[in-house]
Order: structure tokens, then C-alpha cells, then sequence
């Protein structure tokens, strides 16, 4: 009899949170499972039991194929946090009967750090309880900032995105005569991985953009003034990439600085952040006298599947199917992690860690890949990133546009 | 001995301006040309000589495909308005007298309505100084709204970037269990056609988005948050496309709904709009309770030459072509417009026109091609937009990137 698994996608979408799924179906679907189970939107919709059994839609392998190509997450998402197994023990009863009901082996959750909490606490309590339940975590993240991993699958697509786009931009921020500053505004609330990714632009046909800050440093905006203005004595259109979480010294967002009231914040508390680039716009258009415009890539860097990365889809297949395979081999409380083989030509194998060192930390982008001036990245960080967005994946183009997997209904 | 030609680039960019530069090149290269200039950003830097030989930049084939792929205009844009002919010859002598200097013969400007006034003006002052030099238009514009072709080159791009990017977003918007509204801004001041295009996303694997607003049409805020409300009883995730340019009943645009000030205008006296679906979101954040997202596809959806229309493509070449071959045989004072010869299999041949009928013309959205409530597009809009996003030209892939034809330094 083959074992029953459950797989969830939690946080953020990316280009490629599906390749994962994909290798978790296909890979536990070719090593025998019985059940291989989809919870909806997460540990939200597992504990209201809205769960799926993942063969009544994904049918065939031209369906792992679209479900590889599809962008967000093909099961649902959720920012739903467990309280620590030691204050609440409620919601972990209640979670292991529904494991029991439908007799569940093994867990995958696909996520960020902080889904990786969940795997833990998960982890933690199934010991506490002498379960056999197995549960694993598959990384995913655009940002990037998951520790131990040499990177997180979803950055390397991101990553593509956003220095297409601005290799574009940058062809467009040119076309006339005159003088005008873009300000780019790229996800990364703590940590600037994608935001420094905007620098492999850079090349025989693109300059790439002038300036970038990441916030993994303070932001000095009389400083940034003052560079600005001396790079316009020089060429008539700057670009400049920034982090929408980039901070002043004083601890303030910088698109709180025009701010009249306070921001919302979500179940993790993170405030929302968003209107950087048009703060800053704001700002450099008070004090030089140019145009200025302020352009965010909003959400359409994590769900530009059009553009996927092959290597990072292939890799957060491979995470999927590395997570299976631990699971079946006994590993519980782990994550699955990406370990660099080679830099030239780029391979990278499949490894492992407890989940416990990954969980609510995080990986900055370090002090020593920024230059001195803090707005730049360096040639180690471009060497380290240039890898992750080789190879393309054909898109199933149908009538012109890009075929996704149908809806679950 | 050989004709020598100038052809010059202006308004907004979009991602096949060039290839029609390609065609221009390239057809007048192989039917003998002598010189083939370009004039820097149009107009503007023609008065000052700026002048290049293209020969110098683009070598060979395999740059001609560069070009093809390369976004934003090659040679550099303006926003130049000639006076009228009437008014102010002093300009046009000045004209002249530099293509009598560098001995042009032909003259292309690929551009938009305001372009082909250049070149109506020119023609005109060209037959009242009887001057033998042929003045033609090469049309562009992502906006759709010249008369007389039945489309402009550029559109089927942008229409592709426009139909794919919300197909991603409509997916991403999904993720969450919650109520979410998004609204996304598509270029278009006074012409809904390519926000009407975002409609193209609809099919087997995605549902489209929920409402379209189009310029044509006066936007009634009132009956928008009914609208909006209604559908939030079916739906969690909603989608709504507005036009950049739609306005309200009582003449104002609805980006202008929350200003506090007056908006800068352009050379053409035309109003900087932009933050309608920021607007829109503050209206709907007030009414409903519901989280907001605004997204603006802003420059992308013009410089997106990483998902090229192949038709796009092609007849933007073959318009650039059709041009020098018009005027080779005689032609002058014309637009060469796209006729569309067949609709299944959808082909195209090239038209000419007079440019007068042309010149600061403007094509809406037929009313019989929204639908009643005034909130979608009809299927005779669909049927026509459709062909016109068909085919994928390989972008040149280099090091997980687009490479686009070198900067003329």
C-alpha cells in the first residue's frame, strides 16, 4: 500500500511555486503514492478540510507541463501564522485529526521562512506526540533570504523579469532629449537580493541602471540628491533601482516619508509597503529641476511565468521531488535546500537541513556585495546571481498568449 | 547614382518602431539606395544636423534582426510640433536647406498622428516651393488610433504584453482566500484599444478581467462601485482594466479625481495622466471594504519587446518597406496604411494613403463594440484585436537575456 501524501503552497506566489508542485506530484505519483492530497490556500483551507485529491486535475503529463508554466499558486496561498506549539496546542490537535482522517504519511509545504515556522512547529508537535508523520518544507521565495539554501527557487525568475524589464526601460527612459529620472521600485521588504538583480542588465547594450539601493543599508536621501545630480552633469536619463523596503537612518520607511497617516499591516505584521519610487519621485522632482517618473513592477515580477528562468524552474522542480524522496526515505522536520556543484558551467544538487535553522531567519545580501557607496551591487553578487537566470522554457503559446493549467473548480 | 533617404523616429516608443526602421533600412539598402541617414530624436535633432549614416550602426543581417528586436526608437524620439506652413515658413526653409545640404531625395518619419502632420505640413511646403522631395509617413503607435489603416503597427505588441501581463495578474489576484479588488491601468488618453485588448486574457484557463472601462465611454463612478459590488457577491478576487484617459461625465479625468493641483502638460499641450487606477483604488478602499490593489502597466506595455507579436512585427517591417517603395515610385504627401486582406487565416497587405486624411484624425472604439452597460468589450472587438497578437519572434538570448542591437554611441 503507498503512502498518503498532503501538499500546500503558502505566502507569496512566484513564477515557479508550481514547478515545485509539479515535482512533488509527479515524483510521489512515480514512487507509488496512493494519495497524493492538495490542500487549499494552505493550513487555512487544510483546517476547514478543503482538500483535493491533486489527479482529479492534474491528469497527464501535458497537464505537469502547463502546471510548470502557470504562474501564483495553482492550490492557493495563505499568510495564516501557527501559534508556537507550546502556547497553543488546540489548532495542532485539530490539524492531526484531519492528518488521521485522511490517513496521512507525509506533509510538503511550499513556502517561505515563514512556512518554514509552520514546518517546525509541525515537526515539534508530531514528536511531542510520538506521530509518524512526516513533514518536510519545499523553499520558495522571490526574495531570496532563506538561510542555509545557496538560494531560493522563484528568485532566479524574478530575477529575469526584472532585468529584462529594466534592460526596456532603459531603452525607453532614452528616447528623447531630455533630461528625466526613473526611479524602479522592486520587491524585497528586508532584503535587496532581486532589487541588486536589476544590475545584470548591464552588459554591451544596456548600462545598466546608475544607481541601485538595497535595504540592507540605510537610505540618505541628501546623499542620493547629491549623486543624482551628478550623474545628470553626465547623461540625460538615470535610472535608478530601489528596494521597496529601503529605510532612513531614523528607521522610517522611505515611502512612509511623505506619509500623512499609518500604514496597514498583515497577519505577520508586515506593514504594506508600496510607493517608494513614487516618494522618491516626489521628492526628486521638489529638489531638480527634471522629469521624473516612478515605475513599480508590482506583482507582475513574481507572476511573470512568461519569462520564467529554465534553471529555476528546473530547480524548484527538483526541490519538490528531492522533498519526496527525503520524506520517503524517513526525513521528517527538514527542508530541502540548493547547493551550489559548480559555477562554471552552473549546476547545482539538492541537499538538506533542519528546518529549525531556516525558520524565521533570514539572509541579507552582504555588506561586502554592495559597494562603498551603498548603491551599487558588486561583481561577486552579479557572479552569484547570473547563473539562476540562464535557459528559457518555452511557453505552450495558444492564440499568441501563454496556456496555464485550468482552475481548480 | 542611388537616391539618398532620411528617415526619423517620434511620440512614445513602442516595441517594433524599429523593426519598421529595419524595413525602411533595409529596402532601401537592397533597392539601391546611396545614403541612408536617420535623423537623432526626429525632428528636433534634424534642425540641429544631427545626422547619422545608419550603414555605420547596423552592418549586417544579424543586426537588422537586432534591431527588429530592440525596443524604443533606435535613433532616438521627440515631441515636436511643426507650425502650420502658413503660419511660420522660417522653419521649413531651414528644412530644406539641410536636405538640400546632405542631397536627401526621400524623407520617413515613423510615428503617430502628430508625426504624420510633419509630414502633411512638409509635403505641403514641398509643393509650394515645387521641391521634388517625397515625404512619407510610416505609422506607429500603440494606441491604435490612426484612421484609414485598419490597425497601427505597435499595437499588436503592446495588445500581447497588455492580454498576457493581466492573464499572469488574474492568476495572482487569486491566490488568497480574500475579498481583493485590483485595477489596472492601461495606456490610452483618448482611444480604449488596447485596454479593450486586456479582454483578449478570456479563455479556457482564465476568465478575464471583470470589467473594461474604455475612454470612449464617460465613467460613472456611482454605477462603477455598484457594479463592483455586485460582482464581489459571486467572486472574491476582482479584476478591473481602465484606460489611463477615461473621464467622468462632468469632463474631468478620473485620475484628476483626488488632485489638489494643476497636471503638467506636454509639447502637444496634452495632460500628464497617469494614477487612475490609484485614484480609482482610494474610491473603492472608501466604499467597500475590501483590500485594493492599483497597478499601472506604465512604459513596460510599450517597451516589452521580449513578447513581440510576430504579426506585429512583420508588418511593421513590411509598412517601413511598403514606405520606401512608394516614394522610390513617386509617391509623396502619404501614409502607408495596413489593409487586412483576409480573417481566416488572418493575412494583411499594405495600403497607401493620403496623409492629409490622416494627420491629427483620431480613431475611437466603435460605441457598437462596447458592450450596453458600457463596461466590457463585444466579440466583433475581439475578432478583430485577435489576430493581431499572433506569433512569437525568438527574442536573440544571450546569458538569459534579450539582446537588443548596440546604442548608436
Amino acid at each position: 500500500m503507498g503512502k498518503n501524501i498532503i501538499v500546500g503552497q503558502s505566502g507569496g506566489p512566484t513564477a515557479v511555486i508550481n514547478s515545485s508542485l509539479a515535482g512533488v506530484f509527479k515524483t510521489a505519483r512515480d514512487m507509488g503514492a496512493s494519495k497524493i492530497y492538495g490542500m487549499r490556500n494552505g493550513i487555512e483551507g487544510f483546517l476547514k478540510e478543503r482538500i483535493i485529491d491533486i489527479s482529479d486535475f492534474v491528469k497527464n503529463d501535458v497537464d505537469i507541463e502547463l502546471l510548470k508554466r502557470t504562474p501564483s499558486a495553482y492550490l492557493g496561498s495563505c499568510r495564516f501564522k501557527l501559534p508556537h506549539v507550546d502556547k497553543d496546542e488546540a489548532v495542532y490537535e485539530k490539524m492531526f485529526k484531519i492528518m488521521e482522517k485522511f490517513q496521512i504519511d507525509c506533509f510538503f509545504y511550499i513556502g517561505g521562512n515563514d512556512s518554514m515556522d509552520t514546518i517546525a512547529q509541525l515537526a515539534l508537535y508530531a514528536d511531542k506526540v510520538g506521530s509518524d508523520i512526516r513533514f518536510i518544507g519545499v523553499p520558495k521565495t522571490i526574495d531570496n533570504d532563506l538561510v542555509v539554501t545557496d538560494h531560493t527557487p522563484g528568485f532566479g525568475s524574478a530575477a529575469k523579469y526584472v532585468a529584462t524589464s529594466i534592460k526596456e526601460l532603459i531603452r525607453d527612459t532614452k528616447v528623447n532629449d531630455m533630461d528625466v529620472v526613473t526611479v524602479v521600485e522592486i520587491m524585497g521588504r528586508d532584503a535587496g537580493w532581486l532589487t541588486g538583480a536589476a544590475a545584470l542588465s548591464a552588459g554591451p547594450d544596456c548600462a545598466g541602471p546608475d544607481l541601485i539601493y538595497l535595504p540592507e543599508l540605510d537610505f540618505d536621501i541628501e546623499k542620493f540628491i547629491a549623486k543624482l545630480s551628478a550623474i545628470q552633469k553626465e547623461r540625460r536619463a538615470v535610472t535608478v533601482a530601489v528596494s521597496e523596503g529601503i529605510k532612513m537612518a531614523d528607521g522610517r520607511y522611505v515611502c512612509e516619508y511623505t506619509d500623512s497617516s499609518d500604514r496597514a499591516t498583515d497577519a505577520f505584521g508586515h506593514k504594506q509597503l508600496t510607493g517608494t519610487a513614487s516618494a522618491l519621485a516626489q521628492v526628486i522632482k521638489g529638489r531638480l529641476s527634471c522629469k521624473v517618473r516612478a515605475i513599480e513592477f508590482s506583482s507582475l515580477q513574481r507572476c511573470a511565468a512568461h519569462i520564467q528562468s529554465q534553471t529555476d524552474v528546473e530547480e524548484a522542480f527538483n526541490v519538490g521531488a528531492a522533498g519526496v524522496r527525503a520524506a520517503f526515505a524517513g526525513e521528517t522536520g527538514k527542508m530541502i535546500t540548493i547547493e551550489r556543484a559548480c559555477d562554471e558551467p552552473y549546476r547545482s544538487a539538492m541537499g538538506i537541513a533542519d528546518v529549525q535553522l531556516i525558520a524565521n531567519e533570514k539572509k541579507d545580501v552582504p555588506r561586502e556585495w554592495i559597494n562603498e557607496d551603498g548603491d551599487y551591487v558588486t561583481k561577486e553578487f552579479l557572479d552569484y546571481v547570473a547563473p539562476l537566470i540562464l535557459g528559457e522554457v518555452s511557453p505552450i503559446m495558444i492564440d499568441g498568449l501563454p496556456r496555464h493549467i485550468d482552475y481548480i473548480k
